[in-house]
């Protein structure tokens, strides 16, 4: 037993523990390691609105899970509880140093949101915050509609998986893919363009 | 003594090497686990001459680092001997699933490249590889326009941390960016747009 408790000692310098903390209002606490994070994607100027979002700049959105959960979904998956996923929107930059077209990722951040599961904890599961370049975060309502439209079609347990370029082939394999998810990719109108 | 052996191994379990590995051809050794390596950035159609890559597609470039390298860069604003930095290449799709404008990575690995530090290696310290997919992969010739063109303008090091959001300030903050480059961006017609 004398051997173990310096070996978890330093395995807590070298990986923090990734699982949510709350504060004692309910707020969650901002996962301030998250860029050592495993990296899952990055999108440009996504919009699930055929309109687009009204910027006067482009947007890149950079997702990160801890690193726990990452690994869990590579052997089973699946997302297991306390999972903890982060979105990152940084203004996107055009030409600059030698770059001459197409774009980069600015020092500027525009938006910062989690996404957890803490069974425990939420009623369905899953909970987003939205964090303001604060410390800690406040819940987003359980009644908005990134609860409603992650439900209905993301493609594991309420997560966009179909974004996620090494994990959707591994979703498909372990054939966890949702249901709803499946019926509407099926539908002819829901066909992915090449 | 006992004590550390024990240690070393079960770290070795958890981190694994990350220092660069050639086969007795002088290639270079893909680093298989660079997608659970620290994310640098990712870039969205960039390309460094003013007509543009000719594309059918959009394409994603999103870079790696060594955790070890990282860290080290994080506490000194430069990269220590055994670096490696991958890129990778990723087709962009477009509409699909609920995604209506702007792109998303697609599955399709376009190309992937490593830049990698190995002072006793390299005269210039600094090379490229390249990797079709394959496990290994061939040095790119020391006189191909990549060294010339990042020994010129790279931030840091021959490396591009212009284009890396969360080290640029660290680099600034170190007094670590190259001469070469604090000379470019100090000319007028360099000067990056807002």
């Amino acid at each position: 037993m004398a051997l173990l408790v310096p070996v978890a000692k330093f395995l807590g310098v070298m990986e923090s523990d990734d699982s949510p903390q709350y504060t004692s209002d309910n707020q969650m606490k901002f996962p301030e390691n998250y860029r050592q994070w495993v990296y899952l994607t990055t999108g440009f100027d996504m919009s699930y609105s055929a309109a687009g979002m009204q910027m006067d700049h482009h947007m890149f959105d950079n997702v990160f899970v801890s690193p726990a959960a990452y690994k869990v979904f590579v052997a089973t998956g699946r997302w297991p509880d306390k999972t903890v996923m982060v979105l990152e929107a940084r203004v996107a930059k055009g030409k600059g140093s030698i770059n001459q077209k197409g774009n980069y990722q600015g020092e500027q951040i525009m938006g910062m949101e989690v996404h957890v599961r803490d069974d425990a904890r939420f009623p369905g599961k899953w909970a987003f915050f939205g964090f303001d370049g604060g410390k800690t975060g406040k819940m987003v309502s359980a009644t908005a509609t990134c609860y409603s439209c992650h439900a209905d079609h993301g493609a594991v347990d309420t997560t966009f998986v179909q974004f996620y370029p090494t994990l959707l082939p591994i979703a498909k394999e372990k054939k966890t893919l949702a249901e709803k998810y499946l019926t509407e990719i099926a539908a002819p109108e829901d066909k992915q363009p090449l």
